[in-house]
């Protein structure tokens, strides 16, 4: 198993007709600062969800909607699974992470065989141009001190478009955009390892020139097909930063040049430094 | 009351701990085709959420994401409240709405008191520049035999920007984009009318050559602000139809030019006309 499946393990404890009950283990090095990768947990969730679905022959999450409730620590997790619906083409779950203490996320899946969908690609939208990833500095280069805050970035290779990171010297662009090559360490994307990648970049609040903590308060999915295997394109950017918010839309392109994700999420700003 | 309000009014018929149960009308007034309007759905669910939530001070729709799970028709409907987590500044409640035959909805929605936010605005998105008002045709004004089959069309004024109005006469732009002056018949728009604005338009794919009906499968919106009175601008964009879905992005302006809502829904490709 790779550390990423091994991170995201779940053990079914209990069923009981349409709901179910994992254990799973939340793992230190997907923290950052004092909470774990909000992606990681979607993971962690997403895994639970399947184990539910795939029987029915959803094994893929193709929307899910997850509300970030409490910050969540490493070790011990539980996630309750209630099938909400069972349909033909689709399966929709609701599930809830919870630690000691209550709910950490809350989350509506909707799972369905990707595989299975038709095979039309009318997409306008355009692959972003990365410059090559010999000239793009990776992310497991930052300062050993900073890392000990966020072992996260030991969990993949990110490899940062040189045009936007000017925050890592303290020179924002000001664009409001973040964007990489992306790969786990040992073994290739699939949808699950998408719910990760999604959330997996630093804040694009980075680039406004706000570092801190941007706390998600939802985050929503869409998983469009199963990745091709090799590096990723993830782009992270944001319009709209007012009333103490701002949302954060993720594209994840593949290796073949497909959009296989879309998220967006709604996070609270990190408060501007007095400095 | 306005048309609106009483089309989304809600009666409490029980309340347990953290669980409540409400009766709702669906009204016919809101219905395209053989369905009930899905943005007309969340505004009734979240009209029932903020029931729950206002004693606690948090009377505004913050974000709320919802999964569509089979159409809806006309008549009476339940709507099912559980709120999974309480906070200081959020309250987040689990909803659905049932009718006879199963659930047609199921939502995740976190309520806030959106007057109490932080008055900062750094959106770097731009309002769309639109006609005047005189020079946008009124959807209002489609032949009466497809009135029939939408009386959704009379339940608010939209004045659709001429350059992407061509699907209305057989000539799609093909840009996927729609945008129009909006505004409700007899009152201004506040939060729970944004939840309705983000899905009352013509599905965008109308742009791109696909009439027909395109059920949302998911679909999330962040309200920002509580809007200012008179018209808004709504703006529909897709930019990954694939894989028999596509995305659609909408955002709401208000009056005051401030970006008050923004949603994105996954729904399902129309299937392509034989004709």
């Amino acid at each position: 198993m790779s550390e990423f499946d091994d991170g995201i393990a779940v053990l079914q404890r209990s069923v009981d007709g349409d709901r179910a009950s994992f254990e799973a283990s939340l793992d230190d090095g997907f923290r950052v600062g004092g909470g774990v990768n909000g992606g990681y947990l979607l993971a962690v969730l997403g895994r639970a969800v399947a184990e539910i679905t795939t029987p029915d022959g959803h094994p893929d999450p193709l929307v899910v909607s997850a509300h970030y409730l409490s910050a969540s620590t490493a070790g011990p997790a539980q996630v309750d699974t209630h099938v909400v619906r069972s349909g033909r083409s689709q399966t929709t779950v609701h599930a809830t992470l919870a630690q000691e203490g209550g709910p950490r996320i809350t989350a509506l899946a909707t799972y369905a065989d990707l595989g299975g969908l038709p095979d039309d690609v009318r997409t306008t939208a355009q692959c972003p141009q990365l410059p090559p990833r010999s000239e793009c500095p990776p992310t497991s280069a930052a300062p050993a001190d900073f890392k000990k805050t966020a072992p996260l970035l030991d969990r993949f290779d990110l490899l940062v478009d040189p045009a936007c990171v000017g925050w890592a010297v303290g020179q924002p662009s000001g664009q409001g955009m973040i964007q990489g090559w992306f790969r786990l360490h040992e073994r290739d994307l699939d949808p699950l390892a998408l719910l990760f990648a999604v959330d997996a970049l630093p804040p694009v609040t980075f680039d406004l020139g706000l570092p801190g903590w941007a706390p998600t308060v939802e985050l929503t999915a869409h998983v469009r097909a199963r990745p091709a295997p090799g590096w990723a394109v993830v782009r992270h950017s944001t319009r709209n930063l007012a009333g103490g918010h701002f949302e954060e839309d993720c594209e994840v392109w593949d290796s073949a040049g497909r959009l296989v994700a879309q998220s967006r999420q709604l996070a609270r700003a990190p408060r501007v430094s007095a400095s």
